[in-house]
């Protein structure tokens, strides 16, 4: 059984350890996590360092907010990077940057150790039900390594192509869920204002070629006025300006997504930012 | 069975005409239609001018391209209005502004003649398979009567509300619609140019949040560069134009849509006009 090290113990990442000792995977985590205590109590080991949780480990996943936390854990003093050696494989599930990624995968195979991205969709409710979606970067045995790990987390788990390619999809995951939001939101808010019952719309408009998961699940938030997260605005900003910035990179103008990512940076901006992003509604609403 | 008089005989109306004589309605079409010799083989009366159509029909069906042709149609000289009496029935499929549609609303009720705007979706297959959505906004009664006939026509059948509320909710239809677009080509357009498989990415965006109709068909088109409409460009711009004026007479804000229409009027200046919407993928593909 590989030895597991796992950083970042929020929201999704604990259950996501969770579910690593359940699969039997012995665990070692950072003593200084928020969470380590319980983790403890369910069997992890603590350790003080990355390194050290490098050097006891033969597979380090991180779980971090972005790409400053991540490129941290891996590079700052006593970080990942110092321990890992040939045959170790690290497994970035955190959404960053592709560009992040992808740096990170090429100063690992310098050192001839194996790197996957491997950011996940499905929210704190498929952490915790180990049913997330993953959508890996990478090389195949790799892959194929990391996979019982992968399915003690997740259902839906695909190698998209090399490395980055799974940061890539998750982007392209958050601009086409933010502009989704926003459709609905503005189709929405025009028929409230117009007297139109929301309820009886979105009925219709779900048997026909506006259908989708959004207009579905965050319709009935947006009629119900429930915008509890679910997936906060503040963390889908950030993810959006990950979108816009690869798009700038790459010369791909996508003026739909930098639209929304300002509407998240609005919503931010008036105190919303801790709301579920369906409340995209909130700042269109008269 | 009602006498139905059928004006607007073109890819959709056409279709929709037909189903209307199978179903066992004594039909009457202009003879200056395009469609008008088909329709007499078929068994349709030829009449001469709207108001003559009207005098012989008990129902009299509109499906026409914008606002304007519809109110030619009912208030030029021999017009529909003249030869409106109480009793008889006006229903407008065509997708035109909801404030066109609640004026003529207005106008026939001061005639005491019941009027529903009922917009559909569903494109020309749609049409000819009588599988067609249809969106009905006027009085309940109205609704009832019309039903047989929108039976013969269409499949999933909804009385939204009030006058207008057909075209309102067609509106925010052709919104969602347009900006779910503008999401999978803005995310398809990304991932192109990132080098990411975009069949791979589209399987495992289907299997998550960003799942919608349009991921799923419009998606494959753009995959397999089939822009072959389907629903054209051209009417779509048309559609988003009634949407953003009806947002702005509301006073509702919908930034999301106008960039949308922005790009639709972008595309039919380069000459992608009688394209598939989805080929709105072509103007962000480097």
């Amino acid at each position: 059984m590989e030895r597991v090290g796992f950083i970042g113990l929020g929201i999704m990442g604990k259950p996501m350890a969770h579910h690593l000792i359940k699969a039997g995977y012995p665990l070692t985590v950072l003593s200084s996590s928020k969470a380590a205590d319980e983790l403890s109590l369910a069997g992890a080991t603590l350790v003080q360092h990355p390194k050290e949780l490098t050097a006891s480990s033969d597979v380090i996943i991180t779980m971090l907010p972005d790409s400053p936390e991540v490129e941290e854990i891996m590079f700052g003093a006593n970080g990942v990077f110092e321990g890992m050696t040939e045959g170790k494989l690290f497994i970035d599930m955190s959404t960053i940057s592709p560009g992040s990624s992808t740096m990170i995968f090429q100063r690992l195979a310098e050192k001839n150790v194996e790197a996957l991205d491997a950011p996940v969709s499905g929210g704190q409710v498929g952490a915790e039900s180990a049913s997330l979606s993953i959508m890996v970067g990478g090389n195949t045995a790799a892959f194929s390594r990391a996979l019982p790990l992968f399915q003690a987390m997740g259902k839906n788990i695909v190698l998209i192509g090399a490395a980055g390619s799974g940061q890539i999809t998750k982007a392209c995951n958050q601009m086409i869920v933010g502009m989704t939001i926003q459709a609905v939101a503005e189709a929405f808010a025009l028929a409230k204002e117009a007297g139109v019952d929301l309820e009886k719309m979105r009925e219709v408009l779900l048997g026909g070629f506006a259908q989708s998961k959004i207009l579905d699940l965050h319709g009935k938030r947006m009629l119900e006025g429930n915008f509890k997260p679910g997936f906060k605005v503040r963390l889908h900003k950030k993810d959006l300006d990950i979108a816009t910035k690869t798009a700038q990179d790459l010369g791909v103008v996508v003026k739909g997504t930098e639209q929304v990512a300002e509407q998240m940076a609005k919503a931010v901006a008036v105190g919303n930012g801790e709301l579920d992003h369906s409340s995209l509604f909130l700042l269109l609403e008269k």
